[in-house]
């Protein structure tokens, strides 16, 4: 397969940034804007993404679909699709390549719908920050038969295709982010409760004496944590349906959901990634948190 | 208050360890070794522990007791000794140090049955392993009035008095082991997964690339967890409490209770701390423990 034209749904933080960096090398990059926000919208033309209008276009015109959404919404993606392609009268030339992190289980569910449709898939991963200008390309597993053609847009982006079993690459992303947005959210109940308790500047000399990478690492990574919670509760559902499949507990991760949704009710959790005011240090960042948990228990 | 002798339940890994120092410096230590293992006994007497064989007797021999259990055992303990101050027809000498890991409320608990029978309490908890031979004292910090005179104890031990408020130190050490043995409960799950769904290699050379300092730490820590399981299921029972009662969500740590009760009905979870044979690499405990959850589902 030679691939001309992505198909980029949607294009939010990382969508935008994918389809940007893709479009400078030279791939033709659409999407289909219909009913979504006036940020979408502005991203996508600031990317330089064209705008198909429908489905149906994006199924005729794109060699692949990347999905980059939040978790909860790439099943209805895939069926909308799959609707979608019914209407065609032909085989749709587009596969669609599920970029987003849900469980192995969820990857395959989603293989059933887009191939019943006959759709092709394939099963992705993305590990890494967007592609801003100027920053690495984050890595992009890909899972599945035929996934070895994508490394075509390499260097534009780091495409490793993994294996032809759709699950693999969902595995490795719910792994990898039990050890960020998992430790995360610990992090956040430990921080905020140790606020309430009166013994923050402790608890911190102790994490200071002997978990100082860890402490690093988390002053580094929570303050950019709030205006993402609201795509991170999805994310913690799929890793806790990984471990409740793998005969594990999901409630480590049905309470990580917990942590994220409270944070997405926060103003915090409304802010959007482009502009920032509250939350950017870490001491900021529990301090407004205590003060809403607190807020919700008067 | 002068502290000549101090009560040592249980001499356990961390108890005969803290009873030795203490031993050491010319303290009386003490301990009831009625219904305790063989193990116990054993390790007591290498620590030059007496056995006064009655709770009434360290009651009114010991200037202090230092609770020092599973935590699911500390409530069991207090009410036993609160029976057995009742027998007396004087007020104990001794006040109990509870130094458990356990949930500020819980503390909160134990206190009101403690002083209902007149023995007086101070709040504790441990941070760091315990003090073998040749190794520094963990920081035990203690809560509560009086707290300040076990100051007498340093340099033995580093005893950190810590307010008078009886909840503070259990705080602490809930926020603490939060980011220890928490971390460590979402890592096996992460482990063993990636081991099940043959993405093991990946799944480390991610880490490697990205969170070398992380995997470091858990490839030191994670090969001392299993013969500690069996203790760990109630500290995370505690933990849970803890963030139920601030009104975060408990689910995370009943989660992380389930992962080290899986771990204690393994045969790693068997072992003892002094006589090890099995998972003693981070490589041999994945993989162990992935055969175990095979042979559970199968």
């Amino acid at each position: 397969m030679t691939i001309k034209t992505v198909g980029i749904m949607t294009p939010g933080d990382m969508g935008h940034a994918i389809g940007q960096r893709l479009g400078e090398a030279g791939i033709r990059i659409v999407t289909n804007l219909e009913g979504r926000s006036e940020r979408s919208r502005t991203l996508a033309k600031k990317a330089g993404i064209e705008d198909l209008g429908s489905d149906a276009a994006l199924l005729t015109e794109c060699d692949a679909i990347f999905s980059i959404m939040p978790p909860d919404q790439a099943g209805g993606f895939v069926t909308r699709m799959a609707a979608a392609a019914g209407t065609l009268g032909t085989k749709p030339k587009a596969l669609i390549a599920d970029l987003n992190a849900v469980a192995p289980s969820t990857a395959r569910q989603l293989q059933a719908t887009a191939e019943a449709a006959g759709i092709g898939f394939l099963d992705g991963g993305i590990i890494g920050g967007p592609p801003y200008p100027g920053r690495p390309s984050p890595r992009i597993y890909l899972s599945g038969p035929g996934a070895d053609s994508f490394t075509a847009l390499s260097p534009a982006l780091d495409i490793r295709p993994f294996g032809d079993e759709i699950r693999a690459a969902s595995a490795l992303k719910m792994c990898f982010a039990t050890l960020t947005k998992g430790v995360q959210a610990l992090a956040i109940q430990s921080f905020v409760t140790a606020e309430l308790e009166g013994v923050g500047p402790a608890f911190r000399a102790e994490l200071e004496s002997v978990q100082a990478n860890l402490l690093r690492s988390l002053a580094g990574s929570l303050p950019g944590m709030p205006p993402k919670a609201y795509r991170w509760v999805g994310e913690m559902e799929e890793i806790a349906k990984t471990y409740g499949d793998a005969g594990l507990t999901p409630k480590t991760f049905e309470g990580a959901a917990d942590i994220y949704r409270f944070i997405e009710s926060t103003p915090l959790g409304k802010e959007v990634v482009e502009n920032r005011t509250m939350g950017t240090t870490l001491d900021d960042l529990v301090t407004r948190l205590a003060d809403a948990l607190r807020e919700r228990r008067s």
